[in-house]
């Protein structure tokens, strides 16, 4: 009997809108509006957030506050619900969890890994630290060793480990440049595809 | 800085009646009321109960339809939604995904490890299948493995390995000889003396 399936969703750009992204429409400072999709290197990514941040003397709690105004992309919560219902489900973010927990509650609280800040006693976010490298294929590597099947799905170039990692990959509304380069992992747009094709692969194994 | 917390859980007993137990009340079969508290070897205890379903033309969906009617334990709901606010939750248990599902639904939807059932063209449930063995130690590892800090909780013999593997292993209303036998472990026996554990360990690294 094959193993049970898990299915693994990345949180920005397929549930939530991306929080770097808000916090610069919010705050009118271009330079935030730069994701890995325009700088992969992650870290020299958050170094220049946090430099910007600290230059507009913007605390956690200033960026908390936008993101408490951020609402789950539409649709997001309605497939969520139905794929709860259907698997074990995770969510693996590069996020960090004190800039996630107002957008996981208008979720229904998934469980969420991803990462942390630390900050300092003017409420200054001095540091963030990744839980550990490549953790979203890492996580996906854990599942497996304790025999789920899973199904993964993320929308960007940092998605892309994750999902050949997974049994099943799948880029939900990728940018062009992605989808070209990673001809193997078919694309979806809406959630409604996404359910479809997911219950495609669920129904293979009952 | 010290890895994030994730908070796994037992089900049966911690959130739930034990489904065994439920089934062997409405069905007054008393051969079904043995859980692993009477037969530690799983694998015997499982024979045994498909055995007796067996002779008594019990279906997977006569089973389910009692599962239906439970309740999560008085409390259980509230506790998990404020764990859920605070920090990942996995729920680690030995029963199956087609057992758990309505009970899953009344709590929200927790995200569950557990294990498969297999079930022949009558509905009769002709086998099991254990996911990985000792699935909640292992479970507990993989989670340890991708830089969690693991806070464990569960009620019975069969959730010591969990508890040991752990960073902190607490026990929830234990049979008098679990708590005699794992002294190690702090005992409560009300969700109100588990959120006040838990959050003194959360706080311990805020």
């Amino acid at each position: 009997m094959p193993h049970p399936f898990i299915a693994v969703f990345d949180l920005e750009g397929v549930f939530t809108p991306e929080i770097w992204i808000a916090v610069a429409g919010a705050t009118g400072i271009a330079g935030l509006r730069r994701t890995t999709r325009d700088e992969p290197d992650y870290d020299k990514l958050m170094r220049q957030r946090l430099q910007i941040l600290e230059e507009h003397g913007l605390t956690l709690k200033d960026i908390q506050e936008v993101i408490a105004g951020l609402e789950p992309l539409p649709g997001a919560r309605e497939f969520l619900g139905w794929m709860r219902s259907q698997a074990p489900v995770i969510i693996l973010s590069d996020t960090f969890y004190e800039f996630a927990a107002p957008l996981m509650a208008k979720l229904a609280h998934p469980t969420l890994f991803c990462n942390s800040l630390e900050v300092d006693a003017r409420g200054m976010i001095m540091d963030y630290h990744l839980r550990i490298r490549d953790g979203k294929r890492e996580a996906v590597q854990a599942l497996k060793q304790i025999h789920f099947r899973v199904i993964a799905a993320g929308d960007s170039y940092n998605d892309t480990t994750m999902l050949a990692a997974a049994d099943h990959g799948i880029l939900f509304r990728p940018p062009a440049n992605v989808a070209d380069e990673f001809p193997q992992f078919p694309v979806v747009t809406e959630y409604e595809a996404l359910h479809g094709l997911i219950e495609s692969l669920l129904a293979q194994s009952r």
